[in-house]
C-alpha cells in the first residue's frame, strides 16, 4: 500500500529543488524522456496489450464502450505523437524566471516581479495512457513536481511509460528525484483531493463526470471544465453561408468535443431560418426545439435550438444556460457583436467563427494544459503559462520603512 | 431574515450589468460615494457612537480588546483617508477591457485577450467599518459586485455607511443596482461560503483565525493569508549596520503587521552575532533561542532566533516554517542572495530590504486588495489586477476549423 502523505511530502521537495532548475537541464530531460519513449516502445505496446487483454471482457460486457476501448488503445500513430509532443515542449520558451515586470521604488530599491513555478501538482485522468508523457512534460518544463493518477483500465501501460520516463530522468545530471510520481488506487485520488498542504493545484483530464467529482471534493484549486455547454447565436443581418459553414464546422467537425456548440439560437427575425434549419437537417443534424434542458451536452450531432427577440435575450439565455466556455455570434452587425463579446460571461465570445478554434494549439500556445471556465487564475484555453504563478524579488541596500513611513524618503516607482 | 440565495442571484444579476460599464461611469460612481460620505459624516459618526457605546462594556469585562475597540473607532482622520481612498481609486487606470495581447492566427482570424472582472466577490471582515467604502470602491473600478460581510460590533456603523453609498450609487445615471450589498448574520457568512455557483472570490480581511475559518469552509478560492511568518536570515557576510536597520525596522516598525519579521536565522560563522543581538535587545526586541513553536506569528517585540550552518540550511528552515509570505536575507554576497531568492518558495524574496516593504502600495499598486499567499491567481500584496481575469475574444470572417484540420489553411500565429 501506498502511503500517500509521504509521496506528497517527497513530492514538495523535489518541487523546492525543481523550481530552480537551468532550462539547459530541463531540455536534457525532456529530450531523455522523448529518446526512452522511443527506445522501448516495445516494452510499453507489451504492457498495453496486457491492459486491452484485461479491457477485452468489459468492452464484451458493455461495462466499458467501444469509444473508451479506443483511448485505452496505443498504436503507432500514438506513440509517434506522444514523442513528437513531449520533443516539442523541449522547444518551447521557458515560462518560469521571465520578468514580468522591473521597478525602481526609490533609489537603490528595486523590484522584480519573476513568473515562478506553483509547486506540486495533481493529475487525475481517464483512459489515456498518452497523458502521462504531456502533462509530466508539461510539469518539467514549468518546474513543477507532479503526482499522476491514471485510469484503472491502464495500469500496466501506466506504470511501464512512468517507469520508462523515470529511468530516463535518472541519468540527467543534476535532475532532482521525486519529480514525476504516480498513485493507483482510490483511496490515493480521495488523500489527493485532501492534501492542500502538499498539493497546490489540481487538472483532471476526463469526462465531465470526473471533474464535477473532483470540484465537489476537495478545497485545491482545480484547472479545467466540467461543461462545454457552447452557443451560437444567428443575429437578424447574419450572413445564411456564413452561419450554415460555422454551425456545421462547430456540430459536426468532432462532436464530442468540449468546444462544439450544443445550443442554436437565432433571432426571430433571421429571414433565413428555415432555409439554415433545412441545411443543417441535410448535414444529418438533428435540431431538438423543447430539450429537457437547455443546459445538455449532447456530444453527438443533435442541436438544441430556440428563437429569440433580441441580442440581449440571446446573452441571457447564455449567461443563465452556458458553462462559460466558447460562444459565438454570427453577424453583419459590429455593435451587436460588440454587445455580445463584451456581455456574454465566457472564456471564448466569438465573431463570425466556429467554437471548435477553443484550443490551445489554435491559439498558438504551443501546448495545451486543459480548457479552464474558472473566473481566477487561467481562463479558457491553458498553455504552459497557467502552471505558473510569480515572486516578488526586492533588492535593497539597506532599505527600511520607517524612512518613508516618517517622511525623510519617498517612493518614486519609476517602471524600468 | 436575509434570503442570502436572492441576494446571491442578485449580485450576479449585478455583476453582469455592471462588467461593461465605462470607465467614466464607474468614475463618477466613486466620486459619488466620496461626495456622499463627506456630506453624510454625522449621521455615520452617530451610528458609530451607537456601536461604540455597546462595544464599551465588552472592553470592561474583557471580552474586546483594546486594541479592537479602537480599530471598530471612526474619528476624523479615518474619516478623511477614507474619503481620499475612494477618489484615488477613482484615478487608477481601469483595470478591466485592457488588451494583454493581439494575435492573428491567420488572416482575417485575430485572436484579443482582454482584462474583465472576475464577477462577485465575497468580503468577510472583521471590525474596520472603514474597509466598506475601500472594498466597495475597489470592487466598483474592476467592475466586480460585491457582497460584504463585517464584524457584529460594527453593525450600526456598517450599515448606515452602506446606504450611504448606496443613496449615491441610485443616484448615479447609468449604474446598475445591487452591485454593493451587505449581509449581518453569521448564517449568511456560512450561506456565502456554500454559494460557488453565484460568488467567484472570497476576500477575508481580519486575523488568522477568521482566514484560517474561511479557507477550510469553502471551495471558492479566496484570496488572502492566514499567517505572516516572515524571516530575516543574516548571513556570514552581512553588514552589521545594515543587519541592525533592518531588523529593528522589520520587528518594531509595526510589530502586528503580517509583513514584520518573527524568525531571526543567524549563520554561525557571521563574526558580530553578539553585537547584533545585544543591539536588538537595547530596542527592547526579546529574543526567544528556544521557541514552542517556530510558525508562530508573536505580532509583538519578540524574535525568535537560531543559528544555522549555511544559506541552504536558512533555506530549509524557511521552506519548512515559513509562511510564505516574505522574507530576507541581508548579505554582501550577491550569489547567496540569488539562490536565497530563488529557492524560498515564498511571495517576497528581499535581499538587504525590510520585510516590511511588502506592501501594495509601497510597491506602487496605487491600492491594495490585500496580501496573498496563494499559490494561484495571485500572489503577494495584490493590486486591483487581482480582481480581474480576462477573456478570450475571437473574430472572424466565417473561418472554421476543419479548413486547419483538412491541411486547405495553415495557422500563422502573429503577434500584433
Amino acid at each position: 500500500m501506498t502511503d500517500f502523505i509521504e509521496i506528497a511530502k517527497s513530492a514538495k521537495e523535489a518541487s523546492l529543488k525543481i523550481a530552480s532548475l537551468s532550462e539547459d537541464v530541463k531540455n536534457r530531460a525532456l529530450n531523455a524522456i522523448a529518446d526512452a519513449i522511443e527506445a522501448n516502445k516495445a516494452k510499453i505496446f507489451d504492457a498495453n496489450k496486457v491492459d486491452l487483454t484485461q479491457a477485452e471482457p468489459l468492452v464484451a460486457s458493455g461495462e466499458i464502450s467501444k469509444s473508451v476501448y479506443n483511448r485505452l488503445k496505443l498504436d503507432e500513430n500514438k506513440m509517434r505523437d506522444m514523442i513528437a509532443g513531449v520533443r516539442e515542449i523541449a522547444k518551447l520558451a521557458d515560462p518560469v524566471n521571465k520578468k514580468l515586470f522591473v521597478r525602481e521604488l526609490d533609489e537603490g530599491l528595486t523590484l522584480y516581479k519573476v513568473s515562478c513555478p506553483i509547486g506540486v501538482l495533481g493529475i487525475i485522468f481517464e483512459a489515456r495512457p498518452d497523458v502521462i508523457s504531456q502533462i509530466s512534460s508539461l510539469a518539467i518544463k514549468s518546474s513543477n513536481a507532479v503526482i499522476l493518477k491514471g485510469g484503472k483500465e491502464t495500469t500496466n501501460t501506466n506504470r511501464e511509460i512512468l517507469s520508462v520516463i523515470n529511468s530516463a530522468l535518472a541519468k540527467v545530471d543534476g535532475f532532482p528525484e521525486n519529480v514525476v510520481q504516480q498513485v493507483f488506487s482510490r483511496d490515493d485520488v480521495a488523500e489527493m483531493l485532501k492534501c492542500d498542504g502538499y498539493i497546490n493545484l489540481i487538472i483532471p483530464r476526463g469526462g465531465n463526470s470526473l471533474v464535477k467529482f473532483i470540484k465537489e471534493n476537495t478545497k485545491i484549486p482545480v484547472l479545467g471544465h466540467a461543461d462545454g455547454i457552447c452557443h451560437i447565436f444567428v443575429d437578424e443581418s447574419a450572413d445564411l453561408i456564413t452561419a450554415q459553414k460555422i454551425i456545421v464546422d462547430a456540430k459536426t467537425q468532432y462532436p464530442s468535443a468540449c468546444n462544439s456548440v450544443e445550443t442554436l439560437l437565432i433571432h426571430e427575425s433571421f429571414a433565413k431560418k428555415d432555409e439554415l434549419l433545412a441545411s443543417l437537417q441535410l448535414e444529418e443534424i438533428k435540431l431538438v426545439a423543447n430539450p429537457d434542458s437547455w443546459a445538455f451536452e449532447y456530444g453527438d450531432k443533435i442541436l438544441s435550438f430556440k428563437t429569440v427577440g433580441s441580442v440581449d435575450e440571446a446573452i441571457e439565455h447564455i449567461n443563465k444556460y452556458g458553462s462559460g466556455h466558447t460562444d459565438c455570434i454570427i453577424t453583419k452587425d459590429v455593435n451587436n457583436a460588440e454587445i455580445f463579446m463584451n456581455n456574454v460571461d465566457s472564456a471564448g465570445v466569438y465573431f463570425n467563427a466556429s467554437t471548435r478554434f477553443a484550443d490551445g494549439f489554435r491559439y498558438g500556445f504551443g501546448a495545451e494544459v486543459g480548457i479552464s471556465t474558472n473566473k481566477t487564475h487561467a481562463r479558457g484555453p491553458v498553455g504552459l503559462e497557467g502552471l505558473t504563478i510569480y515572486k516578488y524579488k526586492l533588492i535593497g541596500q539597506g532599505h527600511i520603512v520607517a524612512d518613508y513611513v516618517e517622511g525623510r524618503k519617498q517612493f518614486h516607482h519609476k517602471d524600468l
